[in-house]
């Protein structure tokens, strides 16, 4: 049970869920955020962005997130939960481009402290071809996922065990976004 | 210099300031966050909620951030910035009241992983008068720091050392917000 009363049937609504249905005003800027940065026009295409959320989410361990995204990434790749599954075992040696490997390793400088983030990694991400966009997003994703995965687990919200439930978000994520 | 060019003067434009005219469609989301959080109607005072942010960017290290909300803090408590320095020296100690220093604590908790928030931590808060919401959004507070933190800190922005930049900032958000 969530650390607050939610007044809602936490089963029905798990994770952030629960939460956004709690406080409206700050559901809006926060689902208004994560369309931008997963779903917005982009040169990285929003199965590697979820990829990117997923991994974030893994590294902070909160079920909740790393389940949705990992099912969220699953669903907009042509190689599935297998792909998802290696990055998050271990993105050195996951069959994807070294562009996104290296966007992947300044990810998770991000996740450990935004001081972390050294200008050899950004050199190692603009050799493998990133832009600056590519950089600040990939940034920005990995420090909102600091924020969504404390958010979540600082309140002490359910996480679903069964892979379904995060299907079920999934098509609806990828059908209608993160502002529906 | 920031890891990534953001063509503007980084001088004129230092941390998130930078990054939010480099990329405008995150900006929306990201100041939108900050007014309902910091500004919006609440049982808080905004000079509370600054104290919050600013607390939290201290036990990051973002100079830019800690520096910045300091000063916003500062600019909306009668005791101004000698008690922001004693909430960052130590809120066990600091002259506050017994409800805010145990919502420092979850604070504190959240910054370092969600998962450390314990329902002690919300027994104590509640137990010195915060209510529900109070705790959501201190958990939001310290979740979203832990976002720009990092992003102002993993894109290398440049953060002024003299206090009358962020006196200046602090004059411009108390009179027109975040969103301006």
């Amino acid at each position: 049970m969530a650390h607050i009363d939610l007044g809602l049937d936490e089963q029905q609504f798990p994770g952030i869920s629960g939460l956004m249905r709690y406080r409206p005003e700050t559901a809006g800027p926060l689902n208004a955020l994560a369309e931008v940065l997963l779903r917005g026009p982009h040169p990285l295409t929003a199965g590697e962005r979820e990829l990117i959320a997923a991994y974030v989410s893994g590294l902070n361990e909160c079920t909740f997130c790393c389940s949705s995204h990992s099912a969220f990434a699953a669903a907009q790749l042509d190689t599935g939960m297998t792909l998802v599954g290696q990055v998050r075992a271990d993105p050195d040696t996951a069959p994807i481009s070294a562009k996104l490997r290296a966007l992947l390793r300044i990810a998770a400088a991000v996740q450990q402290d935004g001081r972390k983030v050294t200008a050899d990694l950004v050199a190692a991400a603009r050799g493998e071809g990133a832009t600056d966009l590519e950089i600040h997003d990939t940034v920005l994703i990995a420090a909102a996922f600091c924020m969504y995965n404390r958010y979540v687990d600082g309140l002490g919200t359910f996480a679903p065990t069964e892979p379904a439930a995060y299907e079920e978000s999934a098509r609806r994520i990828v059908s209608e976004g993160y502002r529906a």
